[in-house]
């Protein structure tokens, strides 16, 4: 039997099996008490072991925090404690003793020694609770999009086009790089992928609607608690949808997550709370609850041109917002998440579809209080000879992307998207603040662990 | 509305409005017929276009087959007909119109011919249809360990590991591997993962119970239709498990997966059942309905000494099954799934758990019929002294596997697993005989489409 389901159906005298990992452990000569964890729960189950009930306690109450055991016994309530129940042992199991010089004794630890023992920091509270709940919020992502019927492509990893845009990428061989016997297994270059919008817009051209959710890469060398090498994206893509839809679909994807885990993991947030972030059940209550506002880039422009604040950056119409702006606009202007639409075509990707203004494209970030841009998307232009003549304008090959002209070819049709970079999303309802410790295993620049 | 919606809610007489590709066009000077495809479902939706209702008649009656359109109208049952109904369409929008050189006109593609245009192939019929399947099982493998309490664990796709002992590995660059601008991005050699299973070890010493689903990599020179060098697998990994759990586990996600298809893809398994495999309908029911046949290795070696069939690998105790064996026992012997266990050590991997014979370990194969061997998996060795003489007698050093020895070092238990490729299960569920059918954009070598 799990802990967790200990916790949902508990009946008092039941008798109950469990295994775990012990926590802590307080005994005296002739009674004791042992926190376990089987990591099914953030919460612990207290076993009271008694000299007098049990063959092996003296063994059993030398054990060393993080030993592994089975036990089995009676399940009673406890009304004045602060736990409501704990198991009664009658026999305990000993399947693994922890080694004296176990890392993780009782004393906290801070986040960057846990990071040089990734394969041992998921048995802490903290870790424990980050990826309890990165595990919910992707199980969560495949739901709703189930639920809506949208199809789940796996893009590819591995892609023979360098030209994707949103980054430096990880070039590939067969055999070690630096010797000779070093192979293009492909034929040709081959690369790791930055994004599946590409792949995932074919899709959605036969589908409708569809969704990628992957790993994905970018070789820059930046060495920033937001930035890793490796990172899961959640990519849909709409046919016959518009920005409008767009946002709609956004919208209701995070308020979904957020009231999913506010509903199904209250222990590790009130933790996050409490430990990691006093303004995170606030902020993500918010987010809930709230209509996200949706203002075009040029109205940004003017509210942050009328602010009281002096920025780093100043603000003129053009621009690319930083970070700052974007804070600005949705912790004190707005309050709550913004959708900011339309930017100037000359600071997002060529695919983004081109205004009747001729100057701004149906570009579309979400910003939410607390991290400033969540999502990026768009409306991708659909028509033919104005995605021809805006990659010339950029002296892109048509060769290079004659699949993507394809689409426009052959029934093209209004559709758009966007990209929500998970780990983002884990850092922003967890409150953690650097990607390392939101990642099972981070792949950073110099660092391999 | 989407076309899955009207098959499920249909009512005469609604108003409906509808958007996709046109699949046939049939037209007089009068009216006309349109099949509709807007992927969302296998079937098509009928489009009745008369003249005197139509604005743009004469424009409709003249698209191309896959060109984009939205129809609005009125469902009329249609109760002689082989379709349950029609839309009556009172307004046809023109969204895109495709080109006369579309490659999909109406006539069968070869499948060769359709991996030549793999952003196109998912509009045809099968493709589609294999797609569609392939995103169910994915999200119903997520539903299954969600509902089983499982932890989804995103393992690295980089790693630093050039020894997981899965097959050769492809190394990665920053920057052209040809030229001397290339990086060891990371410090020290990086390559791609070819399975979870150790990182997934780390996460089940802390959950219990979790799983991967993520892309794995093989740099293997085999150009046959059942490998590829990209490709996703699933692994399971369970605390305080051992081989019977490890089966039970298999039996019942497998016979899971496939009830699931057989009520929630009716329309596809039928399609593939007529036009790819005629036994398939048979052999996936024979599958979901009786329990898996349980028997070690030295049973099946008796068995198929005492086979009256002539094989082209003589069968030895100590040797490999080869496909050939292992189709005889499940189809055969016993026309049903067969686990098998307790393989000869020295065939199997290092960490499998060593037997009391001294001569076996704690292996299981699944076989099913029509495919042979579906999952691999083992219970793991976690006596750490165990452990260290088994690498010893292999030469692998301790230095590289430190991290897996410490599980055993701290809080050690009974443990098992396995890999299932995602692949083989679409085609064994599809009926598909080609892996390059089953990926959405498959890596070969030599090819990089």
């Amino acid at each position: 039997m799990r802990i967790s389901e200990l916790y949902k159906n508990r009946f008092e005298g039941d008798s109950v099996s469990v295994s775990g990992w012990i926590r802590t452990l307080r005994c005296s000569k002739s009674f004791g008490f042992i926190e376990l964890n089987d990591g099914s729960s953030f919460k612990n189950l207290q076993i009271v072991i008694e000299e007098d009930k049990l063959e092996n306690y003296s063994e059993v109450s030398k054990l060393s925090v993080g030993s592994s055991v089975s036990v089995k016994g009676n399940l009673e309530f406890t009304p004045e404690a602060k736990q409501p129940f704990e198991l009664k042992a009658s026999e305990v199991e000993i399947q693994g003793v922890s080694a004296p010089d176990y890392p993780l004794q009782k004393k906290r630890h801070s986040f960057e020694f846990l990071r040089t023992i990734p394969h041992l920091r998921p048995r802490t509270n903290s870790l424990s609770a980050v990826f309890r709940v990165r595990s919910m919020l992707a199980q969560a992502i495949h739901r709703y999009f189930s639920e809506h019927g949208f199809i789940y492509v796996n893009t590819p990893i591995i892609t023979g086009s360098d030209c994707e845009g949103a980054g430096e990428m990880f070039r590939l061989t067969a055999g070690d790089p630096n010797s000779a016997e070093k192979r293009e297994f492909f034929g040709k270059p081959a690369s790791l992928t930055v994004s599946g919008q590409l792949e995932g817009e074919d899709f959605a051209m036969a589908f409708g609607n569809i969704y990628t959710f992957g790993p994905t890469f970018r070789a820059e060398n930046s060495n920033t608690a937001r930035h890793a090498a490796e990172f899961w994206m959640v990519e849909p893509e709409m046919a016959f949808a518009g920005l409008k839809e767009d946002m709609d679909l956004a919208e209701d994807l995070l308020k979904y997550l957020i009231k999913f885990v506010l509903s199904e993991a209250c222990d590790e947030l009130n933790f996050f709370n409490s430990f990691v972030d006093k303004c995170l059940l606030e902020r993500l209550n918010n987010v809930a609850d709230n209509s996200f506002v949706r203002i075009t880039y040029t109205e940004a422009v003017e509210k942050l041109k009328a602010a009281k604040k002096e920025f780093n950056f100043p603000v003129e119409w053009g621009i690319d917002l930083q970070t700052e702006h974007e804070r600005y606009l949705t912790e004190e202007v707005y309050k709550r998440p913004v959708f900011v639409t339309d930017y100037p075509k000359d600071i997002k990707a060529f695919y983004m579809r081109l205004n009747d203004d001729g100057k701004t494209v149906a570009a579309v970030d979400c910003l939410v209080p607390g991290v400033g841009e969540i999502i990026g998307g768009s409306q991708r232009e659909e028509r033919l000879s104005v995605l021809e003549e805006r990659m010339e304008e950029l002296g892109l090959s048509q060769e290079d992307y004659k699949r993507y002209l394809d689409l426009r070819r052959y029934g093209t049709c209004k559709h758009a998207g966007f990209g929500l970079g998970f780990e983002r999303l884990v850092m922003y309802v967890t409150g953690m603040q650097n990607i390392r410790d939101v990642i099972p295993y981070p792949r950073i620049v110099n660092n391999l662990v």
